[in-house]
C-alpha cells in the first residue's frame, strides 16, 4: 500500500476568517512615530495611501477578520494549497524526523504573495479605486498584484527596479500578460524619476527609488492607491490563511508539528505559516517552536537591534519599532532578493523581543545545497527565498538524527524557482560565494542611526 | 455558497493500469517497414534501443497494462492532477457551454511529459540500465526525463539542440538541478557530432542531429539505452493516465464531456486525454467528439497525407504508416516547439483515417490571443503548445453561443508557460505573425517522398 504524500483539503475548507495575532499578544506592538516630529501617530496617517478597510485591518484588535466571499472565490483558483509529507527528503537525510511542507508555489504567480494581493485589490475595488501602484524588485510581488488587479478590473502600475527590468524580463512579461503596466524605475512617469534620470541617465535604480515613484503616483493621481507586499500588519493578517489551512491539514494527518519554520524577509511569509500555530501556544498552552530563517548576509533578527527605524532607505515612512540593521544597510546581492530587507515587521519584532519565536540564519552556499538536496529528493525546484526554510528544516532534522529523537517539522515552501534558474546556473558555475558579514560591518551601519532607542524592560 | 472550481482526487484514486487503445481499435495499425528493405519488421528491431518491457508495451494487444507501485509512488508527487471547471473563461466568453480543463502543468517539470518519463526510467532501471540518452529541443522532454532518472539513480544524458542550449539556458539548468548531463548538439561526445562540427563549427544544430547523437551513444556505450518522449505506442500508453483520471473527475462532477480537445505534436498529449474517452465511444457506444488541435504552420492531420514515412528527417528510423507532411518538411519557427513535427504517431493516424477522431488547426496569432484570454480569465499562463487546445475550446464554446446550445467541453492544459515568457514577450512586441503555408508548399514537400503509399480501402 502506498503512503500518501499529499494532504489535501477541499475548497469548502478554505478558511472564512484570517487570524489577527495582535489580539492574543501579551505585549502589543509600540506605536509608529511620525518621521519628523517623532510623536506617536494613528492609522489616519495611512489613509492617503491605502483604502479605509485596509487601514482598519492595519490597527484592528479583532482576533478574527472575515474573508469576503469574492476573495475566497479567487483564492479557490489555487487554494487550499497542498501540504506534503516529505518522504523523499526524510529518506535522503536518513532522519527519524517527520518532515512536512506547505507548498505555496501552486499559485498562478508561483508564491504566497497573491494571498494578500487578492484582498488588497478587492478592498481597493470596494473603495472605488481605479488604479493601484506598487514597486517590485525581482518581480514576485509585482506579478502577484498584477494577477489580483486583473480579476477586479483595476489598473495596475508597477515600478520595477531598472536592473531587474533589464536583466529579468520574464517577470515583467508575466505582469503584462495579466494586463499590468510595468515601468523601469526610475521612470519618466514621475517627478522623482525624472529628477533622478536627469542627474544620472544610466542609473540601474533601487527599490527605494521605485517605492518613491509608486507612492508619488498614488498620492498625486485621482482614484489611485498604493499597495505593499510585506512588512505591514494587514499583509501578515492575510497570509495567515497559510497556517490556518496547515493546522487543518496536520489534524487530517493525525499529527502536529513540534517545529514550524519559514523564510524571513519582511515577515509575511513567516507570519502566514507561524501565527496560527503561535495561537495554539498562547491559547492552548502548546509548545510549538516557530523559527524564522534569514540569510547570514541580512541578519536583522539574529544580529540586529530592536529600536525605532524607518521602513525605507530614504527615511520618509513612519518610524517603526523593529529589529533592524539600520535603514542604510545594503545587503550583499544574494539571489534571495525577497530576504534583502534591512528590518523586520513590527509584530514579528515584538514576538521575537518577547522570546515567543526564534530566529536562525544560513549562509548563501548552505541554502543552495539545501535547495538542490530538496529538488532531487522531492522534485520541486524551490525559489532561493524558500531554500532558507529548507536549510533550517534540514538542520533540525539532522539534530533529530544525532539525538535519536523523532520530531515533527513543518516548513513553508513559499515558492517555486521557475523564474530563478539563473541563481542555480550561478551555483553550478561556482559563482555562489559565502558573503562574510562581520559584526563590525553591522555596528558601522547601526552607528549611523539617530532614531529613537527602545529601552529594555 | 461558492461554486467549486477544482475537481480533486486523492492519491488512492491514481489509476493502477494504463489503457491500451489498440485492443479496442476496429482496424489495427499497419506494421512498420524496414527503412532499406521496406519489408514489415517486428518489435525485435527496437531491442537495441529500449529495454524489453518497453518493447513489449510497444506491441502489446493487452487492453490494460499494470502500473508498477514504484511508478505510482513517484506519480503521487503531482498526481492526480487537478481538473478545473473554467468558470472564469466561461464568463469571459459569455458562453452557455460548460468548460473543464485537466491541468498537467503541476508536475515538477511543468508538463505531461513525466507521465511517461517516470515509467521509462523505471523499466530501464529494472533492466539494469545505467544510463539513458535522449534529445531535447526546447527542453520539456529533457527536463522530464532528468527528473525521472534522478529518482531511479540512472545517469541521464541529454543532447540539446545548440540553438536552444545557447538561447534557452533555464531548461538546461533545470536538468542540471536534477543531476543530468546536458550537451549542446552537435557535441564532441559522439562521432556524428564531431563530424558535423568539423564540417561546420558554427552550426546551431537540429533535432534530427540530436536524435542521431543520442542514438549513437545508446548503441555504442555499455548499459545505455535511449528514450523518446512522444510518437511511440508505449509513450501514448503511459499518457492515458491523464484521461483515466479525467473520467473519474467528470463522474465526480456529475458530468461527461461532449467534446474532448488536446494539442497535437507527436500525439502523446492528445492520446493521453482522448484515448480513455474513445474507449467509452467504442465500448459503451457513446458519441464523444475527440479533437486534435494543431498549428496551421504544421498541419499534418488537416492537410497531410496518410502513407508510410520516416520518423526522423535523415531517414534512419523504420517506415511508419502515418499522416505526414513529408519527413523533409521544415515548419515555421513557431514558439510551440513541441508541435513542430512532420508526422503523427501511428495509432492516432489510424484513428483519424477511420474517422474516429477529428482534427483542426489554428493560426499562430489566434493561439496567443486564446492564451492571453485564458491567462486573464483563469490565472494560469499556458505554454504555447497548450494554447492550441485552448483555442479549439474557445472556438467550440463560441459555436455553442451562436447555436444557443450548452455542450460540455474538456481540454488538456498540458503545461504552464513559466519557461516560455519569451514567446509572450514576442507577442506583446508584435513579433508574432501569421505563418502562411500554401497548399503548394505542402505539395512540394510531399512530392519529394518515395516511401510506400497506402491505398484507400
Amino acid at each position: 500500500m502506498m503512503k500518501e504524500r499529499k494532504i489535501l483539503l477541499s475548497e469548502s475548507d478554505i478558511p472564512d476568517k484570517w487570524y489577527n495575532i495582535v489580539a492574543d499578544m501579551p505585549n502589543k506592538p509600540l506605536p509608529p512615530l511620525h518621521p519628523v516630529t517623532r510623536e506617536p501617530i494613528g492609522p489616519e496617517a495611512l489613509g492617503g495611501l491605502f483604502p479605509e478597510e485596509l487601514v482598519r485591518q492595519e490597527v484592528t484588535m479583532d482576533r478574527w477578520v472575515d474573508i469576503p466571499d469574492e476573495v475566497r472565490n479567487i483564492y479557490s483558483i489555487w487554494r487550499p494549497t497542498p501540504m506534503y509529507r516529505a518522504y523523499g527528503l526524510e529518506k535522503a537525510l536518513d532522519t527519524p524526523a517527520k518532515i512536512y511542507y506547505k507548498y505555496e508555489g501552486v499559485s498562478p504567480s508561483g508564491s504566497h504573495k497573491p494571498n494578500t494581493a487578492v484582498p488588497q485589490a478587492y478592498y481597493n475595488k470596494q473603495a472605488g479605486v481605479k488604479r493601484i501602484t506598487t514597486e517590485t524588485g525581482a518581480g514576485q510581488w509585482g506579478s502577484a498584484l498584477s494577477f489580483a488587479c486583473q480579476h477586479f478590473d483595476i489598473e495596475c502600475e508597477v515600478y520595477m527596479v531598472r536592473l531587474s527590468y533589464d536583466h529579468k524580463p520574464y517577470r515583467k512579461i508575466m505582469m503584462n500578460t495579466w494586463g499590468a503596466k510595468v515601468f523601469p524605475s526610475p521612470s519618466e512617469a514621475t517627478e522623482v524619476g525624472r529628477k533622478i534620470l536627469a542627474e544620472n541617465p544610466n542609473t540601474t535604480g533601487s527599490l527605494g527609488i521605485a517605492i518613491s515613484e509608486a507612492i508619488e503616483r498614488a498620492t498625486s493621481t485621482p482614484n489611485t492607491k498604493y499597495a505593499l507586499g510585506s512588512v505591514l500588519n494587514h499583509v501578515k493578517l492575510h497570509q495567515t490563511i497559510i497556517g490556518l489551512e496547515a493546522i487543518k491539514q496536520m489534524e487530517k494527518a493525525g499529527d502536529m508539528p513540534d517545529i514550524v519554520i519559514a523564510p524571513f524577509g519582511g515577515g509575511s511569509n513567516f507570519a502566514g505559516l507561524a501565527f496560527p500555530f503561535l495561537r495554539l501556544n498562547m491559547v492552548e498552552g502548546r509548545n510549538i517552536r516557530c523559527i524564522a530563517s534569514e540569510p547570514t548576509s541580512c541578519p536583522k533578527l539574529t544580529k540586529g537591534v530592536f529600536r525605532y527605524d524607518f521602513g525605507d532607505t530614504v527615511g520618509m515612512t513612519p518610524l517603526l519599532p523593529m529589529y533592524t540593521l539600520g535603514h542604510n544597510f545594503v545587503p550583499a546581492p544574494i539571489h534571495a532578493g525577497g530576504l534583502r530587507y534591512h528590518g523586520a515587521g513590527v509584530i514579528v519584532s515584538q514576538l521575537l523581543r518577547d522570546q515567543l519565536i526564534e530566529a536562525t540564519s544560513h549562509d548563501n552556499l548552505e541554502v543552495f545545497e539545501a535547495g538542490i538536496t530538496f529538488a532531487r529528493a522531492e522534485g520541486i525546484i524551490p525559489a532561493p527565498e524558500a531554500t532558507h526554510g529548507i536549510a533550517t528544516a534540514i538542520r533540525e532534522a539532522q539534530k533529530c538524527k544525532e539525538e535519536g529523537t523523532s520530531k515533527t517539522i513543518l516548513f513553508n515552501l513559499c515558492g517555486h524557482g521557475n523564474f530563478d534558474m539563473k541563481a542555480y546556473e550561478d551555483y553550478f558555475a561556482g559563482k555562489i560565494v559565502k558573503h562574510e558579514l562581520t559584526d563590525e560591518d553591522i555596528q558601522k551601519s547601526l552607528s549611523q542611526l539617530d532614531t529613537p532607542i527602545i529601552p529594555d524592560r
